[in-house]
Protein backbone atom coordinates (compact mmCIF):
# COMPACT_ATOMS: atom_id res chain seq x y z
CA UNK A 1 0.00 0.00 0.00
CA UNK A 2 2.02 2.86 -1.19
CA UNK A 3 0.10 6.26 0.14
CA UNK A 4 -0.85 8.62 -1.79
CA UNK A 5 -1.30 12.04 0.85
CA UNK A 6 -4.68 14.33 0.40
CA UNK A 7 -3.55 17.21 1.53
CA UNK A 8 -7.27 17.93 2.90
CA UNK A 9 -5.41 16.08 6.09
CA UNK A 10 -2.85 18.54 6.64
CA UNK A 11 -5.29 21.48 8.20
CA UNK A 12 -5.35 20.43 11.42
CA UNK A 13 -3.48 18.21 13.92
CA UNK A 14 -6.26 15.63 14.99
CA UNK A 15 -7.73 14.73 11.44
CA UNK A 16 -3.99 14.24 10.72
CA UNK A 17 -3.48 12.02 13.70
CA UNK A 18 -6.61 10.10 12.39
CA UNK A 19 -5.48 9.38 8.87
CA UNK A 20 -2.45 7.75 10.26
CA UNK A 21 -4.21 6.04 12.94
CA UNK A 22 -6.02 4.39 10.35
CA UNK A 23 -3.39 3.55 7.77
CA UNK A 24 -1.85 1.86 10.76
CA UNK A 25 -4.70 0.50 11.63
CA UNK A 26 -5.06 -1.13 8.13
CA UNK A 27 -2.04 -2.11 7.47
CA UNK A 28 -1.15 -3.68 10.82
CA UNK A 29 1.67 -1.51 11.39
CA UNK A 30 2.73 -0.88 15.17
CA UNK A 31 3.91 2.41 15.78
CA UNK A 32 5.82 3.71 18.71
CA UNK A 33 6.49 7.59 19.36
CA UNK A 34 9.68 7.95 21.48
CA UNK A 35 9.75 10.85 23.16
CA UNK A 36 12.65 12.05 25.60
CA UNK A 37 15.66 15.14 26.56
CA UNK A 38 18.14 15.61 23.90
CA UNK A 39 20.79 12.80 24.73
CA UNK A 40 18.84 10.69 26.66
CA UNK A 41 19.87 8.19 24.18
CA UNK A 42 16.94 6.99 21.47
CA UNK A 43 18.92 6.71 18.61
CA UNK A 44 21.62 4.52 20.00
CA UNK A 45 18.12 2.52 21.68
CA UNK A 46 16.51 2.62 18.08
CA UNK A 47 19.89 1.04 16.81
CA UNK A 48 19.95 -1.89 19.52
CA UNK A 49 16.29 -2.42 18.67
CA UNK A 50 16.82 -2.54 15.02
CA UNK A 51 19.31 -5.11 15.38
CA UNK A 52 17.56 -7.12 18.05
CA UNK A 53 14.43 -7.28 16.52
CA UNK A 54 15.57 -6.82 12.24
CA UNK A 55 16.04 -10.43 11.76
CA UNK A 56 12.18 -11.03 12.38
CA UNK A 57 10.63 -7.97 11.77
CA UNK A 58 10.60 -5.14 8.76
CA UNK A 59 11.44 -2.01 10.50
CA UNK A 60 10.92 1.73 9.61
CA UNK A 61 12.01 4.95 11.37
CA UNK A 62 11.23 8.03 11.03
CA UNK A 63 13.88 10.33 12.99
CA UNK A 64 12.88 13.96 14.13
CA UNK A 65 15.25 16.91 14.30
CA UNK A 66 15.86 20.49 14.11
CA UNK A 67 18.58 19.83 11.81
CA UNK A 68 20.93 17.21 10.72
CA UNK A 69 19.80 13.89 9.01
CA UNK A 70 22.70 12.27 11.39
CA UNK A 71 19.98 10.07 13.09
CA UNK A 72 18.31 8.86 9.57
CA UNK A 73 22.03 7.63 8.46
CA UNK A 74 22.82 6.06 11.69
CA UNK A 75 19.57 4.18 11.40
CA UNK A 76 19.64 3.48 7.41
CA UNK A 77 23.52 2.02 8.35
CA UNK A 78 21.76 -1.09 9.97
CA UNK A 79 19.86 -1.67 6.65
CA UNK A 80 16.03 -0.53 8.24
CA UNK A 81 14.34 2.55 6.14
CA UNK A 82 14.51 5.41 7.77
CA UNK A 83 13.43 9.17 6.55
CA UNK A 84 14.04 12.26 8.28
CA UNK A 85 12.05 15.14 9.02
CA UNK A 86 13.43 18.49 10.11
CA UNK A 87 11.48 20.70 12.27
CA UNK A 88 13.76 23.99 11.20
CA UNK A 89 13.52 25.12 14.83
CA UNK A 90 10.17 23.20 15.96
CA UNK A 91 9.90 21.82 19.03
CA UNK A 92 8.28 18.30 18.16
CA UNK A 93 6.73 16.91 15.34
CA UNK A 94 3.03 16.75 14.85
CA UNK A 95 0.44 14.62 12.96
CA UNK A 96 1.48 16.64 9.45
CA UNK A 97 4.94 16.45 9.55
CA UNK A 98 4.20 12.31 9.97
CA UNK A 99 1.60 12.37 7.24
CA UNK A 100 3.41 13.77 4.62
CA UNK A 101 6.39 11.79 5.58
CA UNK A 102 4.47 8.11 5.25
CA UNK A 103 4.46 8.50 2.05
CA UNK A 104 8.23 7.37 1.60
CA UNK A 105 7.22 3.85 3.35
CA UNK A 106 5.15 1.13 2.12
CA UNK A 107 2.97 0.52 4.88
CA UNK A 108 2.71 -3.28 3.77
CA UNK A 109 6.06 -4.12 3.76
CA UNK A 110 6.50 -1.97 7.30
CA UNK A 111 6.12 -4.12 10.62
CA UNK A 112 7.15 -1.81 12.94
CA UNK A 113 7.57 1.72 12.73
CA UNK A 114 9.52 3.74 14.72
CA UNK A 115 9.52 7.80 15.27
CA UNK A 116 11.78 8.95 17.11
CA UNK A 117 10.38 12.84 18.28
CA UNK A 118 12.42 15.83 18.80
CA UNK A 119 14.91 15.67 21.61
CA UNK A 120 12.52 17.52 24.22
CA UNK A 121 10.46 16.67 27.37
CA UNK A 122 7.96 18.90 27.19
CA UNK A 123 6.22 19.65 23.58
CA UNK A 124 6.38 16.08 22.10
CA UNK A 125 3.95 15.03 24.72
CA UNK A 126 1.34 16.88 23.71
CA UNK A 127 0.75 16.02 20.28
CA UNK A 128 -1.09 12.72 18.98
CA UNK A 129 1.03 11.48 15.88
CA UNK A 130 -1.64 8.58 15.27
CA UNK A 131 0.51 6.06 17.09
CA UNK A 132 -0.46 2.78 19.07
CA UNK A 133 1.81 3.78 22.00
CA UNK A 134 3.72 6.39 23.54
CA UNK A 135 6.93 5.83 25.17
CA UNK A 136 9.77 8.05 27.32
CA UNK A 137 13.17 7.71 27.49
CA UNK A 138 14.64 8.87 30.71
CA UNK A 139 18.45 8.91 31.26
CA UNK A 140 20.30 8.30 34.57
CA UNK A 141 22.52 11.22 34.31
CA UNK A 142 19.11 13.51 33.99
CA UNK A 143 18.59 13.00 37.61
CA UNK A 144 15.79 11.64 39.87
CA UNK A 145 13.71 14.99 39.59
CA UNK A 146 12.65 14.90 36.06
CA UNK A 147 9.54 12.88 36.93
CA UNK A 148 7.85 15.20 39.20
CA UNK A 149 9.41 18.24 37.04
CA UNK A 150 8.17 17.13 33.62
CA UNK A 151 4.61 15.37 34.68
CA UNK A 152 3.00 15.69 31.24
CA UNK A 153 5.53 13.75 29.33
CA UNK A 154 5.05 11.10 32.37
CA UNK A 155 1.05 11.38 32.74
CA UNK A 156 1.05 10.85 28.65
CA UNK A 157 3.42 7.93 28.33
CA UNK A 158 3.00 4.23 29.21
CA UNK A 159 6.17 3.18 29.66
CA UNK A 160 9.51 4.20 30.48
CA UNK A 161 13.26 3.49 29.35
CA UNK A 162 15.31 4.21 31.78
CA UNK A 163 18.26 4.41 30.06
CA UNK A 164 22.34 4.60 30.78
CA UNK A 165 21.86 2.59 33.92
CA UNK A 166 25.54 1.21 33.40
CA UNK A 167 26.00 4.90 34.94
CA UNK A 168 24.47 4.25 38.21
CA UNK A 169 27.43 3.46 40.05
CA UNK A 170 28.80 6.74 39.05
CA UNK A 171 26.09 8.91 39.75
CA UNK A 172 23.30 9.41 42.56
CA UNK A 173 19.96 8.20 41.05
CA UNK A 174 17.89 6.04 42.67
CA UNK A 175 15.57 3.39 40.93
CA UNK A 176 13.25 2.71 43.20
CA UNK A 177 12.43 6.69 44.03
CA UNK A 178 11.87 7.04 40.33
CA UNK A 179 9.33 3.78 40.12
CA UNK A 180 7.76 5.38 43.22
CA UNK A 181 7.44 9.08 41.29
CA UNK A 182 6.27 7.58 38.27
CA UNK A 183 3.60 5.31 39.98
CA UNK A 184 2.31 8.91 41.65
CA UNK A 185 1.78 10.56 38.34
CA UNK A 186 0.64 7.84 36.31
CA UNK A 187 -0.70 4.21 37.97
CA UNK A 188 -0.30 2.39 34.72
CA UNK A 189 2.74 3.46 33.56
CA UNK A 190 6.22 0.82 33.04
CA UNK A 191 9.55 1.54 34.12
CA UNK A 192 12.47 -0.88 32.12
CA UNK A 193 15.78 0.07 33.18
CA UNK A 194 18.19 -0.56 30.38
CA UNK A 195 21.75 0.26 28.78
CA UNK A 196 21.95 0.72 25.31
CA UNK A 197 25.64 0.70 25.49
CA UNK A 198 26.40 -2.60 27.85
CA UNK A 199 22.61 -3.95 26.31
CA UNK A 200 21.58 -4.80 30.19
CA UNK A 201 17.65 -4.94 30.32
CA UNK A 202 17.26 -4.55 26.69
CA UNK A 203 15.93 -7.96 26.44
CA UNK A 204 12.96 -7.05 28.42
CA UNK A 205 12.32 -3.99 26.34
CA UNK A 206 12.67 -6.36 23.19
CA UNK A 207 9.84 -8.70 24.38
CA UNK A 208 7.75 -5.47 25.32
CA UNK A 209 8.37 -4.54 21.89
CA UNK A 210 7.29 -8.02 20.41
CA UNK A 211 4.27 -8.55 22.47
CA UNK A 212 2.80 -4.78 21.26
CA UNK A 213 3.02 -6.17 18.09
CA UNK A 214 1.31 -9.40 18.36
CA UNK A 215 -1.49 -7.66 19.44
CA UNK A 216 -1.66 -5.50 15.55
CA UNK A 217 0.44 -8.19 13.72
CA UNK A 218 -0.22 -8.38 9.79
CA UNK A 219 -1.38 -11.78 8.74
CA UNK B 1 14.10 49.93 44.19
CA UNK B 2 10.69 47.83 44.03
CA UNK B 3 9.02 47.30 41.31
CA UNK B 4 5.15 47.88 40.67
CA UNK B 5 4.59 46.08 37.31
CA UNK B 6 2.39 48.26 34.60
CA UNK B 7 0.01 45.40 32.96
CA UNK B 8 0.90 47.11 29.79
CA UNK B 9 3.96 45.34 29.16
CA UNK B 10 1.96 41.89 29.40
CA UNK B 11 0.94 42.32 25.93
CA UNK B 12 3.89 41.59 24.03
CA UNK B 13 7.38 39.84 24.97
CA UNK B 14 9.88 42.42 23.34
CA UNK B 15 7.89 45.36 24.99
CA UNK B 16 8.06 43.45 28.39
CA UNK B 17 11.78 42.53 27.72
CA UNK B 18 12.87 45.72 26.73
CA UNK B 19 10.88 46.87 30.12
CA UNK B 20 13.17 44.41 31.95
CA UNK B 21 16.59 45.43 30.56
CA UNK B 22 15.90 49.37 31.20
CA UNK B 23 15.40 47.78 34.90
CA UNK B 24 18.32 45.34 35.07
CA UNK B 25 19.97 48.91 33.46
CA UNK B 26 18.79 51.52 35.82
CA UNK B 27 19.18 49.08 39.06
CA UNK B 28 23.04 48.25 37.35
CA UNK B 29 22.19 44.37 38.03
CA UNK B 30 23.93 41.70 35.74
CA UNK B 31 21.18 39.18 34.83
CA UNK B 32 22.09 36.21 33.03
CA UNK B 33 19.54 33.28 31.42
CA UNK B 34 20.97 30.04 31.53
CA UNK B 35 19.29 27.36 28.87
CA UNK B 36 19.75 24.02 28.78
CA UNK B 37 18.34 20.22 28.25
CA UNK B 38 16.13 18.68 31.37
CA UNK B 39 18.96 17.01 33.57
CA UNK B 40 22.28 19.00 32.27
CA UNK B 41 22.74 19.90 35.73
CA UNK B 42 21.60 24.02 35.58
CA UNK B 43 20.70 23.46 39.57
CA UNK B 44 23.47 21.87 40.51
CA UNK B 45 25.85 23.91 38.63
CA UNK B 46 23.61 27.03 40.23
CA UNK B 47 24.26 25.99 43.89
CA UNK B 48 27.87 25.63 43.70
CA UNK B 49 28.23 29.08 41.83
CA UNK B 50 26.09 30.86 44.55
CA UNK B 51 28.46 29.03 47.18
CA UNK B 52 31.61 30.66 45.01
CA UNK B 53 30.18 34.36 45.12
CA UNK B 54 27.37 34.64 47.68
CA UNK B 55 30.32 36.09 50.10
CA UNK B 56 31.09 38.77 47.80
CA UNK B 57 27.88 39.33 45.60
CA UNK B 58 24.07 39.87 46.59
CA UNK B 59 22.00 37.03 44.27
CA UNK B 60 19.01 36.39 43.16
CA UNK B 61 17.86 33.44 40.98
CA UNK B 62 14.38 33.02 39.24
CA UNK B 63 14.01 29.52 38.55
CA UNK B 64 11.72 28.51 35.40
CA UNK B 65 9.97 24.76 35.78
CA UNK B 66 7.05 23.49 34.26
CA UNK B 67 5.91 21.97 38.19
CA UNK B 68 7.24 21.83 41.74
CA UNK B 69 9.52 24.09 44.00
CA UNK B 70 11.79 21.83 43.94
CA UNK B 71 14.84 24.02 42.51
CA UNK B 72 13.78 26.96 44.20
CA UNK B 73 13.71 25.44 46.98
CA UNK B 74 17.59 24.03 46.74
CA UNK B 75 18.71 27.84 46.19
CA UNK B 76 17.00 28.90 48.91
CA UNK B 77 18.68 26.68 50.85
CA UNK B 78 21.54 28.35 50.39
CA UNK B 79 20.19 31.60 51.52
CA UNK B 80 20.33 32.98 48.45
CA UNK B 81 16.59 35.10 47.45
CA UNK B 82 15.15 32.06 45.11
CA UNK B 83 11.38 32.77 43.04
CA UNK B 84 10.19 29.81 41.26
CA UNK B 85 8.07 30.51 38.39
CA UNK B 86 6.05 27.32 37.15
CA UNK B 87 5.03 27.37 33.60
CA UNK B 88 2.16 24.93 33.70
CA UNK B 89 3.26 23.06 30.70
CA UNK B 90 4.78 25.86 28.86
CA UNK B 91 8.38 24.98 27.20
CA UNK B 92 10.19 28.18 28.44
CA UNK B 93 10.01 30.72 30.04
CA UNK B 94 8.77 34.55 28.48
CA UNK B 95 10.12 37.93 29.25
CA UNK B 96 6.43 38.95 30.87
CA UNK B 97 6.58 35.52 33.18
CA UNK B 98 9.50 37.44 33.99
CA UNK B 99 8.66 41.08 34.05
CA UNK B 100 5.99 39.81 36.77
CA UNK B 101 8.08 37.98 38.42
CA UNK B 102 10.95 41.54 39.49
CA UNK B 103 8.13 42.39 41.27
CA UNK B 104 9.34 40.15 44.02
CA UNK B 105 13.13 41.17 44.16
CA UNK B 106 14.28 44.78 45.22
CA UNK B 107 16.81 44.96 42.27
CA UNK B 108 18.51 47.78 44.30
CA UNK B 109 19.25 44.57 46.28
CA UNK B 110 20.65 41.79 43.82
CA UNK B 111 23.61 42.38 42.18
CA UNK B 112 23.63 39.15 39.94
CA UNK B 113 20.31 37.76 38.94
CA UNK B 114 20.50 34.44 37.50
CA UNK B 115 17.26 33.20 35.67
CA UNK B 116 17.35 29.35 35.25
CA UNK B 117 15.12 28.89 32.21
CA UNK B 118 12.87 25.74 31.63
CA UNK B 119 14.42 22.05 30.97
CA UNK B 120 14.44 22.36 26.91
CA UNK B 121 17.00 22.75 24.41
CA UNK B 122 14.72 24.06 21.99
CA UNK B 123 11.89 27.02 22.99
CA UNK B 124 13.97 28.51 25.25
CA UNK B 125 17.00 30.10 23.13
CA UNK B 126 13.76 32.04 21.05
CA UNK B 127 12.98 34.26 24.22
CA UNK B 128 14.63 37.32 25.11
CA UNK B 129 13.93 38.07 28.65
CA UNK B 130 15.86 41.56 28.57
CA UNK B 131 19.06 39.85 29.97
CA UNK B 132 22.55 40.92 29.30
CA UNK B 133 23.79 37.34 28.84
CA UNK B 134 22.55 34.13 27.34
CA UNK B 135 24.51 30.64 28.06
CA UNK B 136 23.85 27.44 27.14
CA UNK B 137 25.13 24.19 29.60
CA UNK B 138 25.52 21.54 27.75
CA UNK B 139 26.73 17.85 29.93
CA UNK B 140 28.80 15.49 28.79
CA UNK B 141 26.15 12.44 28.79
CA UNK B 142 23.96 13.97 26.15
CA UNK B 143 26.31 13.37 23.66
CA UNK B 144 28.55 14.84 20.71
CA UNK B 145 25.50 15.49 18.19
CA UNK B 146 23.73 18.15 20.24
CA UNK B 147 25.53 21.71 18.50
CA UNK B 148 24.80 20.24 15.10
CA UNK B 149 21.27 18.99 15.73
CA UNK B 150 20.54 22.22 17.98
CA UNK B 151 22.07 25.31 16.31
CA UNK B 152 19.22 27.73 16.96
CA UNK B 153 20.28 27.32 20.69
CA UNK B 154 24.14 27.69 20.37
CA UNK B 155 23.89 30.52 17.66
CA UNK B 156 22.24 31.93 20.16
CA UNK B 157 24.14 31.93 23.64
CA UNK B 158 27.57 33.33 23.89
CA UNK B 159 29.29 31.02 26.31
CA UNK B 160 28.42 27.07 26.61
CA UNK B 161 29.18 25.12 30.03
CA UNK B 162 30.08 22.09 29.27
CA UNK B 163 29.17 19.88 32.49
CA UNK B 164 29.98 16.95 33.94
CA UNK B 165 33.20 16.26 32.75
CA UNK B 166 33.86 13.89 35.50
CA UNK B 167 32.20 11.55 33.51
CA UNK B 168 34.42 12.05 30.75
CA UNK B 169 36.10 8.53 31.61
CA UNK B 170 32.82 6.37 31.00
CA UNK B 171 31.42 8.47 27.93
CA UNK B 172 32.72 9.04 24.24
CA UNK B 173 32.00 12.39 24.48
CA UNK B 174 34.81 14.61 22.73
CA UNK B 175 35.93 17.59 24.00
CA UNK B 176 38.09 19.31 20.67
CA UNK B 177 35.18 17.88 18.21
CA UNK B 178 32.49 20.10 20.72
CA UNK B 179 34.59 23.28 20.64
CA UNK B 180 35.08 23.01 16.73
CA UNK B 181 31.41 22.39 16.12
CA UNK B 182 30.43 25.38 18.64
CA UNK B 183 32.87 27.40 16.56
CA UNK B 184 31.24 26.42 13.01
CA UNK B 185 28.45 27.56 14.36
CA UNK B 186 28.70 30.37 16.55
CA UNK B 187 32.71 31.84 15.80
CA UNK B 188 31.79 34.26 18.96
CA UNK B 189 30.85 31.24 21.70
CA UNK B 190 33.57 30.37 23.82
CA UNK B 191 32.94 26.82 26.01
CA UNK B 192 34.04 26.02 29.42
CA UNK B 193 34.33 22.35 30.70
CA UNK B 194 33.33 22.18 34.19
CA UNK B 195 32.08 19.81 36.71
CA UNK B 196 29.53 21.26 39.28
CA UNK B 197 30.12 17.74 41.27
CA UNK B 198 33.80 17.89 41.60
CA UNK B 199 34.10 21.74 40.78
CA UNK B 200 36.54 21.34 38.56
CA UNK B 201 36.47 24.07 35.98
CA UNK B 202 34.29 25.97 38.43
CA UNK B 203 36.99 28.97 38.65
CA UNK B 204 37.15 29.73 34.93
CA UNK B 205 32.92 30.27 35.04
CA UNK B 206 33.31 32.54 38.04
CA UNK B 207 35.60 34.25 36.85
CA UNK B 208 33.51 34.71 33.75
CA UNK B 209 30.50 35.75 35.88
CA UNK B 210 32.77 38.23 37.78
CA UNK B 211 34.01 39.90 34.55
CA UNK B 212 30.46 40.33 33.13
CA UNK B 213 29.51 41.63 36.71
CA UNK B 214 31.88 44.50 36.64
CA UNK B 215 30.90 45.94 33.14
CA UNK B 216 27.18 46.61 34.64
CA UNK B 217 28.52 46.87 38.42
CA UNK B 218 26.75 48.46 41.43
CA UNK B 219 28.44 51.76 42.30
Amino acid sequence: MKVTLNTNVLTNNNVAAQYNRDLFTNSKTLVINMMSSPGAGKTTLLEETVKALSKKYRIGVIEGDLSTEIDADRIRALGAQAVQINTHGGCHLDARMVAATLQEFNLDEIDILFIENVGNLVCPSGYDLGQQHKIAVLSVPEGNDKIPKYPQMFMRTELVLLNKVDLLPYLDFDVPTAIEDLTAINPESKLIPVSARTKEGLDNWITWVEEAYASCAKQ
